[in-house]
C-alpha cells in the first residue's frame, strides 16, 4: 500500500494539485491512502495524558489509526509546505504523536534503533524562497538533515527522494505545470 | 519588558523548572510575562481562516494578543524541548501563526525584510540526544541554521544565545542542578 500524508490549508493551493497527481501516479501503480491532516482536523498536541497513555503500554486511539496506515504502506509521500524551515505545526505535531516510542524507534543494548525499516519515504517540499536563498547558504542541506536524517532515517526508514520546489509563489503557471511534471517524472524513477 | 515563551507538557519536567529559573533571573530585572502554550492551550493551527482575515488586512483575536505581547518586549526567551530535530507541534504553530506578513516581516522594494528589529531573543533547548551525537554531525549547526537564521533573524531579530543542554534524561540530579545554574549565568552575561 502506498500513503500520502498531506498537510496544506487550501484545497486550490500548489501542494494540493501535487498531492492529487502523486495520488494519481501512485494509483496506476497499486491502492493508495491520503491522510489529509488539515480536513481530519487532527490533533498535533502531544500531551501529557499521551505521554502517561504510552508509558502504560497504551496508544491513543487517533494516533493508533495513523499507525495502522504507516503499518499497512510500503512507500510513505509526504506532501507539504515549507514554514519557517519546517513542517506546518499539524504536520510536525502528526510526528510528535505518531512517532511513538516502541512503533517508530526503540531501545535495544542502550541505544536506540528505528522499527520502520521496511518503510521507504518520498518527501516533497514548496518552498516561498527561491534555490539561491537556500541552495548556497546550506539552508538545504540543513533542512534534509534535520527532516530526512532527525526524523525518517532516525526511525530506519529509507528516504528515496526529497524534492524542493522553489519560488512557487512567484513563478509562472508554465513553470507549476513543469513542477508537477517533474513530480511524476521523479515518482516514476523510483515505483 | 521581558517575554517567556515555554512550550513543554510536562508541569514537572526540567524544561518547567528551566522556565521558573528563567522568569527569577528575569524579574530581578523588569517585569515578565510567561506565555505557556500548553497551559494557554495555544492553537497552533494556520488555517485557511486565519489567511483570509490575515490577507484583508486583519488579525485573528488569539494571534493579535500574542503579537501585543511580543510588540511590548525587548528580550524574548523561547524556553522547549527539541522533538524531532524541531520544536513541540504546539511552538510551531505559534511561530506559523503569530509571525505573520506584515507584523514579523514583510515586502519593502520586493525584499523580504524583518520588522522586529527591537528586539533580542534567547533560545533554551533540551535534548534527550548527546553532544557527541549533535555537534559532530552538524545537527546542532542545522538547528541553529533552521531555528536562528531562519526563523528570528530572518524577522530581524538578534539571537543572543542559543542554548542546548543535551542528554537531559539520562544525566544526574547534579548535573541538571549545574545546567540551571548554567542557565542563569549566560542570562546574567546579557542582562
Amino acid at each position: 500500500m502506498f500513503l500520502i500524508v498531506y498537510a496544506h490549508p487550501n484545497p486550490k493551493s500548489f501542494n494540493h494539485a501535487i498531492k492529487d497527481r502523486v495520488r494519481q501516479v501512485l494509483e496506476s501503480k497499486g491502492h493508495v491512502e491520503v491522510r489529509d491532516l488539515y480536513e481530519l482536523s487532527f490533533n498535533p498536541i502531544l500531551s501529557s495524558r499521551d505521554f502517561e497513555t504510552l508509558l502504560s503500554g497504551g496508544v491513543p486511539l487517533d494516533i493508533a489509526l495513523e499507525q495502522d496506515y504507516i503499518k499497512k504502506s510500503e512507500l510513505l509521500v509526504f506532501v507539504y509546505p515549507i514554514w519557517w524551515t519546517g513542517m506546518p505545526a499539524i504536520l510536525k505535531g502528526y510526528i510528535d504523536r505518531v512517532f511513538s516510542y516502541g512503533f517508530a524507534y526503540a531501545e535495544r543494548d542502550g541505544q536506540l534503533v528505528g522499527l520502520l525499516t521496511d518503510k521507504k519515504v518520498i518527501i516533497i517540499n514548496t518552498l516561498g524562497a527561491s534555490e539561491l536563498d537556500y541552495v548556497p547558504s546550506g539552508m538545504e542541506e540543513c533542512l534534509k538533515k534535520t527532516t530526512d536524517l532527525g526524523v525518517f532515517n532516525f526511525c530506519g526508514m529509507q528516504v528515496l527522494k526529497h524534492i524542493f520546489l522553489y519560488s512557487v509563489p512567484t513563478v509562472s503557471h508554465e513553470e507549476r505545470v513543469n513542477m508537477l511534471d517533474r513530480v511524476q517524472k521523479e515518482l516514476e524513477e523510483v515505483l
